[in-house]
C-alpha cells in the first residue's frame, strides 16, 4: 500500500529560510510567524496523510456512478469531505464575512499540495469550488457575495467551471451555448458542457455552475462571451433551496484517471441563470482567476511527484536486488537494496531535486499573487502572469514524467494497479491538459507574456535573476561554481531565446511559436535553478548559523548541485531547438504528412 | 473510433531503397524481391487493420477473466487467434520442417510491428510462444523438438516464459523455484512465478511453459539456474495429450495496461518439467534468445507510437480550432484544422521522425540478426548484441513518450478511453518495464556491451558511421549540412562519453553507472541519426532517379532534415550529464534522502 508523508519540514523551510514570510511586508504575512505556519500544516498534513491518502485507491478502483440523474462518488468521499469542511480547510484562504480564515494565498497552496498528493480527484471538488468561488468574489454583485459565498466557503455548496463544448476547448469563440435574457433580468441557459469536473455528486446540497454562453443577439465570437452563475437548485430570496433547475448531468466520462472525480456532460435546457459581472466580458471575467487556477494546476504537477517519489524512494530501501558494484552494503542480505545502485540514484535525484525545486517555484509565485492581490504590488501580478504559464505546463510535464520516473523503479510492481504507481500516472496526465492544454501555455507564454507592457515583466525577471547572482557571488567558491555559474549560463540561453523570437519572429511569427513549447521548459528550468540557488544560499546560511539539523541543509545543498548539474544544462538543447527556427517544423504541406 | 493503416510502402522504402535486401547477401534475401515482400506486407496490413485493430480496444475494455482456474479472453480473441493461425503467420520465420515457411527475421519483424501497432495485447500471445519456440529450436533435443515445434509454430500450443518471483526480477540468482531430478530423467517443478504474460488462456490445446529453477544440490546463485519445459498438459509418446500437469494460474494480475493479456501468477506443486539444454546453465539459454526478444519489445515501443501518431495526425487534420496566425487556411470553415499550429507540428513531426527512424534501426537490427543467425556473421552479431539494449531501452522510452505526444494533441478528449489514445500510452508504458526495465538496458550496455570483446563492436559501429560519412559527403551541400554534419557532432558526441566512462570508470565503475542511461538515450539518437543520413541519401537517389512519387521522397528527406535539427542536438545534454560525473548521483547518504 502507498504511503504519504506531508514534506512539512521542506515547506516550513521554504516559507521561512527562503521566502522570509513574515519579513516580506505582504498584509498578512507578519502574523505568519514558523510556529503558526507548522501547526497549520501539521494539522493539513495529518487529514491528508489518514483521511485523504486511504481513498485515493478507493477513488480509483471505484470511480463514480451515475443513476438516474445521480451522481454517487466513491465509498468515504462524502464522510471525508464532511471532515475537510469541518476542519474549515474550503475557507482557509477565504474573507472572513463570508466565513473564511482570511489567510495568505501561499498557505493554502501548501497546504493545498498536501491535499492534492493524497488524493487529487476528492480534491478537485473543493478546487473548483474554490475557483467558482473567487470568481463570484471578483465579479459577483453584492446580492450573488451574500447568496452564494457562504455556503461556497464552507463547501456546503460546490462549484464548477463550464467552458468546454463537444466542438470546442481552446477555440472558446466557436460556443455555442446560449442565453436568452428574461423579463426578470435572468436568462435562459441552453447547451451543451463537456469535462465538468465536479459537475454532479452526493456530497453537497446545492451545485453552483458558472457557464460560459452567449447573449443572444450579441457581438460574433469570443467577444460575444458571457458568464453566467447556474445554480442546481435554484435559490430563493431567503437563501433556502427552491425549485430544481432545468440541467442535469447527461453522462459521466470513462477517463485514463481521477476516477473519483466525476466529470460530467453537463445538458442546460433553458436553465435559469444569472449574468456574473458584465455583459460580453465573460473571457475577462475567467481571466481573473486563470493565475490562481493554472498555479492550482501546476501545483498538482508537482504533488503527484511528491507522492510517487515518496513510494519510490521507500521501495528502493526496501527492495533487495543485486550488488553495489563498489562493495556490497548489505552483507547481511541475499542482495543489496535498490538504492545503492547509480541509476536508481539517477532516477530519485531527479524526483526529489524537481519535487523541491518545483516547491519553491510554486510557494514564491502563491506569494507573488498575494503581492499582487493583498499589496495591490502590479509588478508582482504583472511577473506572476508572465510565470503562470510556465508554472502550469513545466510543472505539470514534469511532475508527469518524475511519476513515471517513480512507476519505473518498481520495475513490474509498478505496472500492477495494486501497488497504486500507476494511479499516480495516470492521474497526472489531466494535468497536462486541463485549464489549458500545455501547448496552449507556451503559445500564451510566447505568444502575449513575453512582449506584455512592452516586455517589461520578463525584464523583471532577468533583473531578479542578475541582482541575485551580483548579491551573492564572490562569498564562497563553491557555491559560486556549482549554482551561480550553471544559473548564469542557463539564464543567458534563456536570453538567447528571447532575442531570437525578437529578431525572428517579425518577419515570421512561426519562428516564435515553433519554439514556444522549447522556451517554456527552458524558462522553467531557469526558474527552478533560480528556486535552489536561493535554496543552496538559504541552506549554506542555516549552516553557518549552526543550525542544530545539519544533514537537512547538507541534504539540501547536494541535491541543488545535483539540480544545476543535471538538469539545468538541458537550457541549451532547448535553445538551439529553438534557434533552429520554424522552417523544418513547417516544411510539411498538411497532405504530405 | 481509431484507426490503423500499416505503414507498408515506408517499409518498402526501408527494406528495398534503404537496406537494399536483395542485394544484402544473406541467405533467404535473394527471394526479398519488392513484389513479393509488398504482397507479404499487404496481407499482414490487412489482417492488422481489419481483424486486430478493432479488438483492441475490446481486449482493454473487458480484459481476461479467470473462473475456476480457467482463463477467459476477451471477446473475439479466440476467433481471431483461429485467423492468425490460418494465416500461418505464426511461423512466418520458423523452419520449414516444423511447419513454418522460413522467411527471413527481417519480415518477421515487420509483420510483427504491424500486429502489435493494431493489438499488443493480442499479439503476445503469438510473440510469447515465437520466443519459447525459438528456445526449443536453439537448445532442444530432436525427441524435444519433434515433440513441441511443430505444434507450437502453428501456434496450436502457445508458450510462456517464467522468470520472475515475487521477490527477484533482475536478480535471478535470488530464484528459489526448485527442480527435483527423477528417476525417470524428469524434474518435479515446485514454486511460484509472477509475471507471466499468456500464462494461461482459453485459446490453445495445451500451453508450453518455459520455466527458470533451481536443481536440488545445484551451486548457489545464478550460476544454479536451469531452463525446463512445463506443459501445461504432459504430452504423451504418441503426441496426444496426456494428464493435467501440476500447475495453475493462481490469480491475473490487474494492469495498466495491455488487458487483453492475462499477466497470471502461476503455481508449480511438483509439476513435471523437462530440462532444457544443460544442468546450470539456464541463464545462457535465456541469454541465447534476449537479442530477439528485446528487439522485438522495442518494437513494439515503435508500434504504439506509430499508431498513436496516425490517430494523432487524424485528429489534428480534422479538428477545427484556433486559425493560423500566418494566414487563414480554412476561410470557409469556423477555425482552422490543429495542423496549422506551429506547437501541434511540432508534435507531429517529433513522432513521424520518431516512427520512420525507429522503423529503419530496427528493421536493420533485424537484417544483422539474419546475418548472424543465417549467414553466421559473427561481427554481426557482437554488433547486434551491443545494440539490443539501445533498440530496447531507447525505444521504448521514446516509444512511450510519443503516445504521450499523440494523446496531447486530442486535448481533453485524449484522456477519455472512448477515444482510444488513452490506451495507446497505457499498453505501450510495460514496453519499457519488462523484458528487462530500461535502466537494466543501460547498465547492460555500459556494464558489459561496450567492453566485450575488447571494445571491438562500439569500435565497428564508429567505424561504420564514420564510412558512411565518408562515402557520402561533398555530392550535395544541403546534404552535408543538413545530415551529415549533425551525424558527425552526435557521433563525436558519443565517442566522447565512451572516453569518458574509459578514463573514469576505472578509478570508479559508479562514474560510469551513474552516466549509463544518458548513454544509452545518446546512442539511441545516434542511430537514428544514421538512419535518417541513410534514408535522407536513399530518397535523393530516388528522386535523381525520376522516383515517379516525388512527394514521398521529398517528405522523407524533409522528416530527416527535422531530425536532425531538433532531436539529435539531444546528444550535446546527455554527454554534459555524463560528464558531471557520478559525484553528484552518489552525494547523499540513503538515510538523507
Amino acid at each position: 500500500m502507498p504511503s504519504y508523508t506531508a514534506p512539512i519540514k521542506d515547506m516550513q523551510f521554504i516559507l521561512h529560510d527562503v521566502l522570509n514570510l513574515t519579513e516580506a511586508g505582504i498584509p498578512g504575512y507578519a502574523d505568519l510567524e514558523r510556529d503558526f505556519t507548522g501547526a497549520i500544516l501539521e494539522e493539513a498534513g495529518k487529514i491528508s496523510s489518514e483521511v485523504l491518502a486511504p481513498l485515493n485507491p478507493v477513488g480509483d478502483t471505484e470511480g463514480c456512478r451515475l443513476e438516474n440523474g445521480v451522481v454517487y462518488t466513491p465509498t468515504g468521499f462524502k464522510a471525508a469531505f464532511e471532515q475537510v469542511k469541518e476542519g474549515g480547510w474550503p475557507g482557509l484562504d477565504m474573507p472572513e464575512e463570508y466565513g473564511g480564515q482570511n489567510m495568505p494565498y501561499v498557505i493554502g497552496t501548501a497546504v493545498g499540495e498536501m491535499f492534492s498528493s493524497a488524493n487529487q480527484a476528492f480534491t478537485m471538488y473543493q478546487g473548483l469550488t474554490h475557483g467558482a468561488a473567487s470568481a463570484i468574489l471578483a465579479h459577483g454583485s453584492d446580492d450573488q457575495k451574500n447568496t452564494y459565498l457562504p455556503k461556497m466557503v464552507a463547501c456546503d455548496w460546490t462549484g464548477t467551471m463550464n467552458l468546454t463544448e463537444p466542438h470546442c476547448g481552446t477555440d472558446l469563440g466557436l460556443m455555442r451555448t446560449k442565453a436568452e435574457p428574461q423579463a426578470d433580468g435572468s436568462y435562459r441557459i441552453t447547451g451543451q458542457k463537456i469535462f465538468i469536473s465536479s459537475g454532479e455528486h452526493d456530497m453537497a446540497d446545492n451545485i453552483i455552475h458558472l457557464v460560459l454562453a452567449k447573449i443572444t443577439g450579441g457581438p460574433e465570437g469570443i467577444k460575444g462571451v458571457s458568464l453566467f452563475i447556474v445554480p442546481k437548485f435554484v435559490v430563493n430570496e431567503d437563501g433556502s433551496l427552491g425549485q430544481r433547475n432545468a440541467l442535469s448531468c447527461g453522462k459521466i466520462e470513462e477517463k485514463m484517471g481521477i476516477h473519483g472525480n466525476s466529470t460530467c456532460v453537463m445538458n442546460y435546457d433553458g436553465a435559469t441563470g444569472y449574468l456574473l459581472g458584465e455583459e460580453h466580458k465573460g473571457m475577462r471575467a475567467m481571466f481573473t482567476m486563470m493565475n490562481e487556477a493554472r498555479l492550482g494546476v501546476g501545483m498538482q504537477g508537482l504533488a503527484q511527484a511528491e507522492i510517487a517519489y515518496q513510494n519510490a524512494l521507500a521501495y528502493a530501501k526496501d527492495r533487495l536486488q543485486g550488488r553495489d558494484v563498489t562493495g556490497v552494503k548489505n552483507p547481511d542480505g541475499p542482495a543489496d537494496p535498490l538504492i545503492v545502485h547509480p541509476d536508481i540514484r539517477r532516477s530519485l535525484m531527479d524526483q526529489k531535486s524537481f519535487a523541491e525545486g518545483a516547491r519553491a517555484f510554486i510557494l514564491w509565485g502563491a506569494t507573488l499573487i498575494d503581492r499582487a492581490h493583498r499589496g495591490q504590488d502590479t509588478a508582482a501580478d504583472g511577473l506572476v502572469s508572465l510565470l503562470t504559464p510556465v508554472i502550469k505546463g513545466f510543472l505539470t510535464d514534469q511532475g508527469y514524467d518524475m511519476t513515471i520516473k517513480a512507476q519505473q523503479v518498481y520495475g513490474g510492481h509498478g505496472y500492477i494497479e495494486e501497488w497504486g504507481m500507476s494511479q499516480y500516472t495516470r492521474d497526472a496526465r489531466i494535468a497536462m491538459i486541463y485549464e489549458g492544454a500545455n501547448g496552449v501555455q507556451a503559445l500564451d507564454l510566447v505568444g502575449r507574456k513575453l512582449a506584455q507592457d512592452g516586455g517589461k515583466h520578463v525584464m523583471a525577471f532577468f533583473d531578479l535573476v542578475k541582482t541575485f547572482i551580483k548579491d551573492n557571488q564572490g562569498q564562497d567558491d563553491a557555491f559560486d561554481r556549482d549554482f551561480l555559474e550553471p544559473l548564469k549560463k542557463a539564464s543567458k540561453d534563456l536570453q538567447s531565446a528571447g532575442m531570437y523570437f525578437m529578431q525572428n519572429g517579425m518577419k515570421n511569427p512561426n519562428n516564435a511559436l515553433a519554439g514556444s513549447y522549447d522556451f517554456m521548459h527552458m524558462f522553467g528550468h531557469v526558474c527552478l535553478g533560480l528556486m535552489w540557488a536561493k535554496m543552496g544560499r538559504a541552506a549554506m546560511q542555516a549552516l553557518k548559523d549552526g543550525a542544530s539539523d545539519a544533514a537537512f541543509y547538507e541534504t539540501k545543498i547536494a541535491t541543488g548541485r545535483y539540480y544545476m548539474a543535471r538538469q539545468l544544462p538541458a537550457t541549451a538543447l532547448h535553445l538551439s531547438r529553438i534557434e533552429s527556427g520554424a522552417d523544418t517544423v513547417m516544411a510539411l504541406e498538411a497532405a504530405n504528412f
